[in-house]
């Protein structure tokens, strides 16, 4: 939806003269300001349909059901094959900033805070073993290692991520450390891959797709 | 409260070793478990009051009423000067875990999601000028960033991390990238510092406090 | 020479009981200590008839030479080549220590310390159009920014560095800086990688490949 | 004498236009060119009795004869106090550009390449015991690493750098991989600091300071 039309360039620019053109940057990639309409758009004629969600993975499967069949996207994807996004930050988005607006003109929406914080560790109480590929840090990392912690420790892992353990915050650490948390096996595999995601990423997929 | 109870040691040691003493590693820090004893009972002891608030700001100045008069903590200082801390990201902690545990009791709790995002809009809106300081980034940084975009772009900003720009992320995007945004004003004074930032907000606050 | 018995590990590892083994560790390479004696060897027998070179380029062609015909190493190929070898910085390297060994038996050794700046400003100056394509930075990076300083700016530039512009030094300076120096054309094409080189050089390998 | 005229400013500025007032740029320092002119004076002058000295050391010591009496650089400072100054990459700065110069102009200085290796050896060899304070990685680092491995292993040590281990290159390993080759007693006392040196080295500095 958004990322459609998002366009390559150079990170070297005058950023005055993107927002005289309504541009956004992020880094080398340019999005013109206006995607937020069609967002709005789309919020405004679904809100009633997204309200019904009672939790945000039922809200994002929603988001998922309504995309066309054809869309490629992570939410349509997810959604068809029933694959629940867990999603803690969400007010921490162009999705949160456009259920706001709705709120603002008197619309409700009331997700429950700590649903998905049931369902995450659920699933892994309920796994034979459990295994996690972290691609970055941050919350999602961090929200996948407490529900490990009060369910089942990794048995696997894998960790992608250009921050290091030594500034001592949750992105970096190395996943060793999930040993004495009770996060990761003793005796797991794992292995920590320091490098931009998005090159690493397809390495290893390319790599795992050649030995299947 | 949690905190209180942490150690500082070296980041190499055998964390199979740690676990069978229950002690969880935060890189050089080392915290007992059983802190958490002491956490779930003070949520079940007050989940009561704390389930009173409507929002995640005030669930925090309950927390912070409800510690010792003389407690020095941030959410202590926080409820004292009346100043709201947003955090969209609470279920991603000890305390959202406690609330968890809570509600597999039964007990239930219904924080406005988006409440928050009200809130640090309007007090943007509400303000002469904006300034801005990033102690690392992640979901704080761009929940700030967001509110900036949707109200009154920053006049000063300050960003203390140990991430870059050529990554791509939010956390480790330069400052000057939000003028592109409406985050930053085109004339706005800006300072991106790449360091740890416990070393150097203190030397920040030092060199402030022998100016004023 | 000496890396055909260069063997990969892991980097978590017992040091001390590593050199109980004679293993030097090289974060995640593990070399047996004794390549030095096979090295040894070498200088000791071959010493007078490389002590001939006069200066560091000569020196490494001369070992080049005596490497087996079918030798596919760096020095092998680019003495079949002749292709010059700059290494300023040669003392600080098992090959210095070796040459210091044999000094120290009263062996001399005499190479032109100034020659390869000679021999490297010569070549920028007589090239038609410059390029560079930096891997890593340090000695290597510095000593052809400086040579191009003082003869012919790079008409095209390649980095490839996990180091940054923000601490300061020559090894993370963007390719842009200098411009100011006249290290680089203000014309020219450059791109800085910020990756380790042994992901970013064969990925830009294959490309480069696919393309001709 | 090079630095005198350093002048700080912001990274952020146009390179091409730098370059038309002859200042070259150092991330966020500046530099008018012409230092090179009294760079030049002063070789022109001095280059006979430079050309005395048989090594590196040598060499250092004797510009730090030359400066001023009040001088207080890092080269008059060593002469003064009689501290060896190892320099094995000196042809990859501005100094090994000026003898270039001179060099092309028919001048001879003959510097024993393999001199300072000795020395620092010795150094380490004849001392009860040994420490070490990297400031940064590089040539610096490694020139010492390797004098250390073929004398006496240090008992002391403490690494400043932003490199980190995970690259695998000598400036970012860790300093505990030095036990595996003996360059670091496996008794040794040891701290890897990674922070930019220029913060970090001030306040190491006034730590020890107010300790004695």
């Amino acid at each position: 939806m958004i990322w459609s039309r998002l366009l390559k360039g150079l990170g070297r620019i005058d950023d005055v003269e993107l927002n005289r053109k309504h541009i956004d940057r992020i880094y080398d990639s340019f999005m013109p300001n206006d995607v937020y309409i069609g967002l709005e758009g789309f919020f405004k004629k679904n809100f009633d349909e997204l309200s019904k969600a009672k939790n945000i993975k039922e809200f994002l499967w929603i988001i998922g059901k309504m995309l066309p069949e054809k869309n490629e996207s992570i939410l349509k994807t997810a959604y068809r094959n029933k694959i629940p996004i867990f999603c803690p930050a969400i007010s921490d988005s162009a999705i949160g900033l456009m259920i706001w607006g709705q709120m603002l003109k008197g619309k409700k929406m009331m997700l429950g805070h700590f649903d998905d914080l049931n369902d995450i560790i659920e699933l892994s109480w309920s796994s034979k073993k459990t295994g996690v590929i972290y691609v970055g840090g941050g919350v999602p990392k961090n929200y996948i290692q407490q529900a490990l912690q009060f369910s089942k420790s990794a048995s696997y892992a894998v960790q992608i991520s250009t921050d290091i353990p030594q500034y001592g915050g949750s992105s970096g650490a190395d996943l060793k450390e999930g040993i004495s948390w009770g996060k990761l096996s003793k005796n797991a595999m794992y292995v920590n891959v320091i490098c931009d995601a998005t090159i690493a990423l397809p390495l290893i997929y390319a790599a795992v797709k050649e030995r299947f």
